[in-house]
């Protein structure tokens, strides 16, 4: 039996290049080897989120580029966090087994509260908990996790040991799957943000594509043509290693030796990048002109959640003592 | 229309002349005046309980309690929190609009917190928003509530006005209905407490409640027979005025002039309160010999918690943004 993957993404709209090489790139490729179930948390965009007029649209947007990716609804499961509210039970049930102390701890808590002030709410703090539940739910053993969210799930770990120990052994472990986030900036070399629009979103046309590439900020201190150039500083040249990898060693001897200029390099780059799109905009297109089709989808994938989850909080709710 | 109130209890186990004579007897009289949701809130319990083991008969108990004090399912709903998962839902749905340092300003958190330093959880922090989403979930108008709840129903009103004013007007602001919680010591004198067991449960016999109040402390001053008496310093004086309101002025002039002396005083007051709760014992007796009754009651109560639930919850999740 495959071993079952729990994942999730906040809905920010629509995916850029970023989130395609840091995360739906490897949910298309666990497909095979694990169970997987993929889901938009919603829930959870709304401990930052004070206006949620866009909710909706957003949500649907990442829908379409996750799909249109590649993840596919016959092999994995694919819902968005509110459609399946057990989520919220399990939460309320492993919050009285989590510490407030444990959560004051956690980095990305003391981060958000410093972005966001004015507004660090009760759900903020218990972000953790959340996510631990959206995990348990699945009774996911992997999950695929990034440095920077180790806390998150080792605090998961934590919790489980809790409640199992003062219930009896209900849910496994689960174990983080270090998912290596590429170091990909932003066209001007800063960190890619919806803000400044530095960043080539995977619904964009191929032209559009070309035209943000062809503006990218390379190695600065290449100021001429005939100036070798320092590939290691340029973010280009880290794009051609993700879209273009038979040919990065070679183009990166070419940059330092002068052979090859930027213009060049940045043409081969948005070929390539356009080569591996394309199929994901045709896909997306043929999706847009179906809504019927997307919702049916998000509907199946949250009632297969949901008959997942009814079965693990009938034994919750036994192990608690509640039924 | 009637309005509609909402109020819990956290499953406690038996109940005693205590919580009769402060919360019991208000629920059974409120019933015709208003439109009652009653709730044995047993999610809440656990953010103090560790060891669950005993909840479902503590429950069951003070169910029975209820039942046979006269709330009547005809009347009123009567249900156990947990059944009704959508509290949880709504719940972390208000999590995101009370900030974290409204919840740690509230007393009774603070009066928690020291109580059981080793389980500060998250779920503890958050006990008025979760008596939040219980109240809204049935969009009720007002709420009993003791002086020492009034923090707490205050906080329910900001979390209201949050709500409605982020998202658009869905709730009304509950108003408190202040209960007068009467000043009943236990049997040695001291605060009622099931770890001494100087109680009185409603449920024991009438030979037993007898012979406790026969056992129970009065004034300490008066030693002999004929030494005239306190009663504003006597715990048995103040149950005559909650079981024998008729009698109880002639009662207090005696004590003074020792006319009364305290072994009469108690016979009297043991006459009077076995014969107010004789019929709730018989009602008891009668319940626990039809438990299936009794489930049928909490299922029903549910069933009928739970359509309110739903549509509140079908209209938090479009005006949310979520649906």
């Amino acid at each position: 039996m495959k071993k079952r993957i729990f994942s999730g993404m906040r809905p920010t709209g629509r995916l850029h290049i970023g989130n395609y090489l840091g995360a739906l790139h490897n949910w298309v490729q666990l497909q095979d080897e694990f169970d997987c179930v993929y889901c938009v948390v919603d829930i959870h965009a709304l401990t930052s989120l004070e206006d949620t007029s866009q909710l909706k649209s957003l949500t649907r947007e990442m829908v379409l580029d996750i799909m249109a990716g590649g993840v596919d609804p016959e092999k994995s499961i694919l819902f968005v966090q509110s459609q399946v509210p057990e989520v919220a039970e399990l939460s309320a049930y492993l919050s009285m087994v989590t510490p407030l102390s444990w959560l004051l701890r956690v980095p990305t808590f003391k981060e958000k509260a410093k972005l966001q002030p004015h507004n660090v709410n009760y759900g903020l703090v218990g972000y953790p908990v959340l996510m631990t539940a959206d995990i348990l739910l699945y009774k996911a053993q992997v999950v695929p996790v990034g440095q920077d969210q180790m806390p998150h799930l080792e605090l998961a770990r934590e919790i489980v040991r809790r409640f199992n120990s003062q219930y009896s052994p209900t849910f496994p472990e689960p174990e983080g799957r270090l998912t290596r986030f590429p170091m990909v900036l932003g066209l001007d070399g800063e960190k890619m943000s919806k803000q400044t629009g530095n960043l080539i979103e995977l619904a964009i046309t191929a032209e559009e594509t070309t035209r943000k590439i062809m503006s990218a900020i390379t190695d600065p201190s290449r100021r001429f043509r005939s100036d070798p150039g320092n590939p290691e500083v340029c973010n280009v040249y880290r794009l051609h290693g993700y879209f273009n990898a038979d040919e990065v060693e070679g183009i990166g001897a070419a940059c330092r030796t002068a052979e090859i200029g930027c213009v060049d390099c940045k043409k081969l780059l948005a070929e390539r990048m356009n080569r591996e799109l394309e199929p994901i905009r045709r896909r997306r297109r043929e999706l847009e002109s179906r809504p019927g089709y997307v919702d049916e989808v998000l509907e199946a994938g949250a009632e297969k959640a949901r008959a997942i989850a009814c079965r693990t909080m009938a034994e919750v709710r036994s192990r608690i003592g509640l039924d």
